[in-house]
């Protein structure tokens, strides 16, 4: 079930693709092109995304999965770890491919809103040195979080100090990086300035599927395209990852895309402040909702509504729903599932005082 | 440099998308859809797709090394070992993806084609049961394979045969299976038969970007949704993959489209064959020609025609050149092309002759 | 610096070889013998230590961190995950050995005395089914824990009975199972009983070096020959770990030396319970004490007794510094660290009363 | 079966310990010592055995397999590949852990001798810069060899050279080194030269099980300590490999027990000189000789004298054996085998005779 237009909010990358981008498919396919990228609309599309972050080299792969473990490939070798927020995606829902593909260790720390401090990664330097531990190299982040909140690039610029101070490479998920720089009202060049490596999301930005990894720091392994290729990045036909990244760029598309998505977050967290019974989770600094409430609750737009069950209290009586919109997402589609969730509310708590005993 | 209307020969993977599945992108594109797979196109494609080739399960991935790692994945633990031909995709041109990813060993077997015989495998299967040795477990070919050779379905038999008795499981990479039915006319099922596990191309046959991964046998690895996701080839959009495979297999557009590229690869070697010191290195039986020429030749011919120097002679005076047709190449392009190689093989024998000494 | 007969109690592996083993080292240099373990010497000493585990086979290897990976690695496949307390040295002190070798995930629970409970191996249960979750398959136990503690048998057997109902393989790391057994008073099939697969440790029992992984359960991986060729850890001079598997056995040396151990490390926690400002941590049932106290009185013993410091309090005024005894550990040894420990106590107390201000 | 002193052929590792090692275990296993090779003795050892290679580092491991993969982890990353002989034990002999433990191809050459030359080593060095190859990083060499040859100092200098110019790092398997030096009546360092990092063998040469990696470039990966530990050849009573190595440098005895297994194997091969149907396939120049002979003979010799069959013909009239000596062969040793050697070609001669038609 979702709305009357057919929006779940379920997942950002629920939504289809950008009819621009569509439109510079077709525009691409023109002809025979040299494939795995050395087309001359590959090569231009990398080079302007590289000129807008500043970043030295540019790589475009399929899928996030795929940046984050190419981007690590550049920065760790087995013996190292990285330091990464437990609830990141690297940690949580890659399914193990950065440790069977790296080898490599992931120190994970708990935060209290998906972001890491100083003094958090600072928990994780023990050991360094002793051959019987894995050594500190990399702090990874997302920009933005997995839980919809954003670093300043206050903070981003504190963590990057930090690193350079205790000789951590900083690697920046940036699955959602256009959300989070609409949300800072920054360049992406202001976002990558903080990082050594960074990946740059497309799909959960109106394309039909690519990411590019950013190279910002010199002196990393220079295998980049060897790495690429086996981790089973290379596309052949590239010149059709470029031109969406193209369409992306164009008219600034990817800021405009996330920001719309930004504000029907807003629109949705602002509605629910007036319903009982549910509470926002986290500051919504991007495109995520993440709503606390009652099992009950939950138990009945569940079924109606395919937001994705993030957590759950230890004693399974209150639960997180996360509420992700897209950059097609309409205000009429949040106000039409705000509407439901204040109605389920209602029912519920109505359902909830007749279970009660009365004292008359 | 190409032909007029912008053909290169240098790979079929040159080629554009065929208009049909560009159409089918932008029919997909409506509304929201489940991610990963779950959403009913996706579901409808991969049970297509499998009832074609008679296949337990699928699962569609991005690119072919993907396809190839995945496979496998379902196929073999870290100590044993692929048996290959030497001069398959996966041994010379993975970049060492397999045994990265999967850890296995590769035993590559020089083959006068590109085809492995039960005699040649044979020669790979000693230190069975000796703890100091990779364990065969795994006997890889190509249909078609990388030389344009085909096998015919009596020898795939024989191979099947071979591995059932000696404890092989078969993994046919079809990165241009189209082009191997196509020539047999056969079905997909008819291959798919004599395997355990195989892929099935789009990219070479007219997609932006789609691969298969197929599963005959029963008893294998269970865990194939984990492996696609740990080799990263999870599509988050995955309606857009499952649209590809609809296009191909549509109208039996997958057969239609190989068949045309064959067709042309034909003409070109009919048309050399009357082209002096122009020899047809193997059987073209699929969309590639492989023409053996003097190096002279060779260099008049590249700086116009990027075809692809797939090797050399020891001594350095003949050089072997791949020449590719796709879906979309024009009989007018090969007729250019071969009226190219022509008059440089003309232009070359003279220039030969003048410069020899002449005995009067 | 040490006791006056040399004991440093940093770690039981600081402690040399028994005489026993050295001397079954030399009866076992008689002549050739084939090498691998198919020796008449080798193949007894496993069956004899299978028969006394009630294991089905059973592989020597050189250390700890080999039993362990090898051990894992006939029970997970790369997209498990093995769920193990954050305290274990296979999380620790592995320097990141099995996720490079076995790419898999390992999911750390903090625990209170670095033991595994039903209730805290559930927290790990989430996601199974998810293909973007690494999915639970082993849980990983140590007996004793790297804290000095010992599951009874009758948690031992809850966690198999939980192990059993939820799909999870039961790993035991064994490297001072003889401790335990010593502890509980109870045989090695006792604790064998409960597991899937166990290492049973040498190393700090006594042996030059030698561990074993012992096979439990049927239907693992069958493959475990080649994975301990694989994992290095295949002795060509195979008999002389065998012999010092023997000389562990023969008359039950192996119970008597970790019974020595135990006691000193039992004396040595009755004599600290008098000594101010120095609280034991957890429950001394093997041979480890654990003594929580000021850095003032720990950076006075440290210089002289290199106990190991096992963890800092996050404000840094408390410390928890580990002692460890051995086979060969005297009571006079035990007596003297004590009357340093009581000694450095009472001066640090002194200094500190000398610092304060007074109140007259 | 054997000699009657116990003498097997099979394997030099086949043999026991040197009564030297043995004693120096035991004099090694006084009062405590700091484990993992921060004890004054492995110090010491480590130290002796670098200056007389002139090497930088070095680092004591348990085998063979995991010196040649500890080595390897110091100069290739995953997308680089390692040149060998395909007769190396690399390639044959380490059932795949090179693959699964560094994620790296091997390009295996065939040679008529075990021994690579620069023209060899030339034909892998094709597809560098092409991102679908891996590409080749190291120089893979034995020295001995598996077929008991050695370079020569020219030889080998030419190897260095030849990997200066063309960017390969060399990598020397040292198991049998002694044999190597003592064959060419050099030292230690001047083999060591000739590389970038080598291993150093001693437990065919007379150590119950040591070896040794040895660095001599500077540059490399600066993680050695953490690549051991990770490759599970970290030995915690650390001492006791120590000691086999000073009792191997002691009175040059690496040497004197090299020197005597060369001419146990130089005194059987002057002995085959005048046996009928038996051909020593490859020069003698370490401690293994190889027999060319009949599959008759073979058969006749096998039940009795267990020597490893080291490859057969195509056709499978003629077989290898392979004749290993070991630091303790003692001449009556070989007279025994060669006699008995000598007495089953007679027979089978004669049987031979027999059966064949008699035209008279």
């Amino acid at each position: 079930m979702a709305t009357l237009s057919g929006r779940t909010f379920g997942s950002d990358n629920h939504a289809g693709v950008h009819p621009a981008v569509l439109a510079a498919l077709g525009a691409a396919n023109v002809g025979d092109a040299v494939a795995y990228g050395a087309d001359d609309t590959s090569k231009a599309a990398v080079t302007r995304l590289c000129a807008a972050a500043g970043a030295r080299e540019g790589y475009l792969v399929f899928n996030g999965t795929g940046a984050n473990v190419l981007a690590l490939s550049l920065l760790v070798r087995p013996y190292e770890a990285v330091i990464c927020a437990e609830s990141s995606h690297l940690n949580v829902d890659e399914c193990g491919a950065p440790e069977r593909f790296l080898g490599c260790k992931l120190l994970a720390v708990p935060t209290p809103d998906g972001k890491l401090t100083p003094e958090l990664v600072a928990t994780r330097l023990t050991g360094r040195g002793d051959e019987h531990r894995a050594q500190p190299r990399v702090l990874q982040i997302a920009q933005a979080t997995e839980l919809g909140t954003c670093y300043s690039l206050a903070e981003l610029g504190q963590l990057r100090d930090f690193g350079r101070e205790h000789g951590l490479l900083i690697y920046l998920d940036g699955a959602r990086i256009a959300n989070a720089a609409a949300h800072l009202g920054c360049s992406l060049g202001d976002i990558a300035a903080c990082t050594d490596v960074l990946s740059f999301g497309g799909t959960k930005n109106g394309a039909l599927g690519v990411e590019a990894v950013l190279v910002m720091a010199d002196g990393l392994d220079a295998g980049g395209l060897y790495h690429r290729k086996q981790v089973m990045q290379l596309a052949s036909k590239m010149r059709f990852l470029a031109a969406q990244i193209d369409a992306l760029l164009d008219e600034d598309r990817w800021l405009a895309n996330a920001g719309a998505a930004n504000a029907r977050a807003s629109q949705l967290a602002a509605a629910l402040a007036v319903v009982p019974d549910v509470r926002v989770a986290y500051p919504v600094q991007a495109n995520g909702v993440f709503t606390d409430m009652s099992r009950e609750l939950a138990s009945r737009l569940l079924p109606d509504w395919p937001a994705q069950v993030w957590s759950e209290a230890p004693d399974g009586r209150r639960v997180v729903l996360r509420w992700m919109t897209a950059f097609d997402t309409a205000a009429e589609d949040v106000a039409e599932v705000a509407a439901a969730i204040g109605a389920a509310a209602r029912t519920t708590a109505e359902a909830t005082a007749l279970q009660s005993p009365s004292f008359t």
